[in-house]
């Protein structure tokens, strides 16, 4: 595909040198491109948002799951975070992050990670059962922050807002621990993802941060500093005012996404990561173009375009820059294990030639970051994922 | 969840401590397990009927993508096999793999690597392009067999048996080239997967090997030794006897599962991989059981059920010595990146406690494995995965 900027250069300028070293001739295979500008400007936003109202940071890591990128967190002030797995936390701890939370019902099968991180870190753990809070309560070995997770309206997981017995007994369970600090309450509004109506999203907020005050207020005469913690990248991205609420948690604005332009919460220019995937095969009877990125690379989620048809990922055009906002008339259609499917126009189609490298925005970053395994920013620099490193 | 064998044994007793110490109560976070006995049974049973029918079998590795996986195969006689990619060939290549088949267009972007196993294995190559083999053919500083890769009806991609013109253009190409050897035609019915009628899987298979040697009957007279290879596990599961090809290249049925089962490939009893999950959180209110268990480990693929409803995995008993077959009345029902969603019935949503393991049966074992990034088998080994390897 012809360069943005195609400058002449003679081999003996100095410019053609540089230009020959270019990052993307250097990229040779399916490759997840990270423009640290980006990413880190989607950092600033929301720390700034949730320094003007008031509101600590609590960022989940699970979607960019890197050392590397939590530094740019942590040079913007944020000292602690969310994961979604004791893995992660361990990961996390090792890269000297010492107060995190563990935002999914704990595994008490893996007491023994679960004993090794307390030892080391503030340790933020969420129970939905009154069984899990008894095997912490026997088999704990250092103190613990514990949150309840109240469903609020996504039917995930969490203990219903009207659920008082259940409730009634874990607090009473929480109150009677050495171990266990009773810290808060908490909801992840997952339904907001399936949104595409801004005005819903704000319902669904408002909605999830009176249930979880009306479960506050139940028990704040026993535990006056009961905090309040909602995380969702949707809520927190469309709302400029946040109140009643100690704390979020978003994770997906650190990169953002296909499934995020299309719920409203950015726009494509804040899109901070990009498939670069290499032309394999043409198609000319039928304007479709075999790129080398199929579902172990973005993993499997799909978006519905406005004709109905199904969606894996918004091709752009790469520079040695970044890549340009999504082109019309160019779609990846289908993926198998290896094969990503491009449906172009005639015009679009004869763009592309084997061997080129085709810019694609994935529908949901957390996968495809999780399916990579690494980053490559756009100097070239390599940036490493939780699961790349074989821990 | 109660033991299939509930033998009381004294803690003094010698079998107390061998109990206390079988391979489920080592699981504490989620798991793929393998068992090695079905695994071998399946490649035991296409290594007899490649023989029988007197035809080569190339597996396809990109299902176990295993080091030690790929040991069994070698002792049941394998000494050539199938890719994916060619990270994925210089796996094997790495394990003593000589003889290998990249079934997918190749890359030309990545010509230093296809030269680097050029140099030291019996490489194929797949192209469906012209502009493909003349970039070979410029480039390659060692010989390499070239397949041209047919479509015989999946669509994804392969030239088309009757594009003459084309045809004809790359084999005058392949003809005057002093380091492609053209070796054979090549196809993969990929909508065979997309079947659940074992006579149209049939009529699929027929067709492909018609087409293939219509087009190897063009060639014939100029390259008297062309072969013509076909691979996919439905097709080379449900026929017994199979004619008209050289070599046939099925892959997932090292593990097989749901997808095959649907498809009529397999039975339960045969598929080779199974989930291990922790039980996080139950909700009895809509007798759901949360599992540690989403979409980063089993990847997104699902299955229609009998009822129209959407599948992700299908729950058995986990016992000491394996799994049984799928449980009536309990499915999987949902998956998000790390949480699964287990539906039941009442007598089943009670029998599983909160720290209990989940026995699941992967929708799609390839891009389980590649999600899980290894394997443990029964005893408690752990097998490598090239996923999990940082490689």
């Amino acid at each position: 595909m012809p360069k943005t900027q195609e400058l002449y250069l003679h081999p003996t300028s100095p410019l053609y040198l540089l230009k020959k070293n270019n990052m993307l001739d250097h990229i040779t295979e399916t490759t997840l491109l990270l423009d640290e500008k980006k990413c880190r400007q989607n950092i600033e936003m929301m720390a700034e948002k949730a320094e003007r109202n008031n509101i600590r940071l609590r960022p989940h890591f699970k979607t960019h799951q890197s050392a590397q990128v939590g530094e740019w967190f942590r040079e913007r002030g944020t000292t602690g975070i969310t994961v979604s797995s004791l893995k992660m936390a361990r990961y996390f701890a090792n890269h000297g992050w010492d107060d995190i939370l563990v935002a999914i019902p704990v595994n008490i099968r893996d007491m023994a990670l679960v004993n090794e991180l307390a030892a080391k870190v503030q340790l933020h753990l969420v129970s939905v059962n009154i069984e899990t809070v008894q095997a912490l309560t026997e088999q704990l070995q250092y103190p613990v922050n514990l949150w309840l997770k109240i469903d609020t309206g996504y039917h995930r997981t969490g203990i219903l807002p009207h659920s008082h017995e259940q409730l009634d007994a874990m607090v009473a369970l929480l109150e009677q621990s050495d171990k266990l600090h009773f810290t808060g309450v908490l909801a992840h509004d997952g339904h907001t993802y399936k949104q595409s109506d801004t005005d819903a999203i704000r319902t669904i907020h408002h909605t999830t941060v009176f249930l979880l005050n009306l479960v506050r207020d139940r028990f704040k005469a026993r535990f006056p500093d009961l905090k309040v913690s909602i995380g969702d990248t949707p809520s927190c991205s469309i709302l400029q005012t946040i109140s009643g609420v100690d704390e979020i948690r978003p994770g997906n604005y650190v990169f953002y996404d296909l499934t995020q332009q299309h719920i409203g919460s950015c726009h494509y220019s804040q899109i901070a990561v990009c498939m670069a995937c290499p032309v394999i095969a043409k198609h000319p009877e039928r304007n479709e173009i075999i790129v080398h990125g199929g579902s172990v690379h973005f993993s499997k989620d799909s978006l519905t375009g406005a004709d109905g048809s199904t969606i894996y990922g918004r091709v752009v055009e790469l520079t040695d820059t970044g890549w340009s906002e999504p082109l019309a008339g160019i779609e990846v259609v289908s993926l198998s294990q290896e094969h990503g499917t491009i449906r172009a126009s005639k015009a679009l189609f004869d763009r592309y030639q084997i061997g080129d490298l085709v810019g694609i925005l994935p529908v949901h970053s957390c996968l495809t970051a999780d399916a990579m395994r690494g980053y490559t920013l756009l100097d070239g620099t390599q940036l490493e994922h939780l699961s790349g490193t074989g821990r």
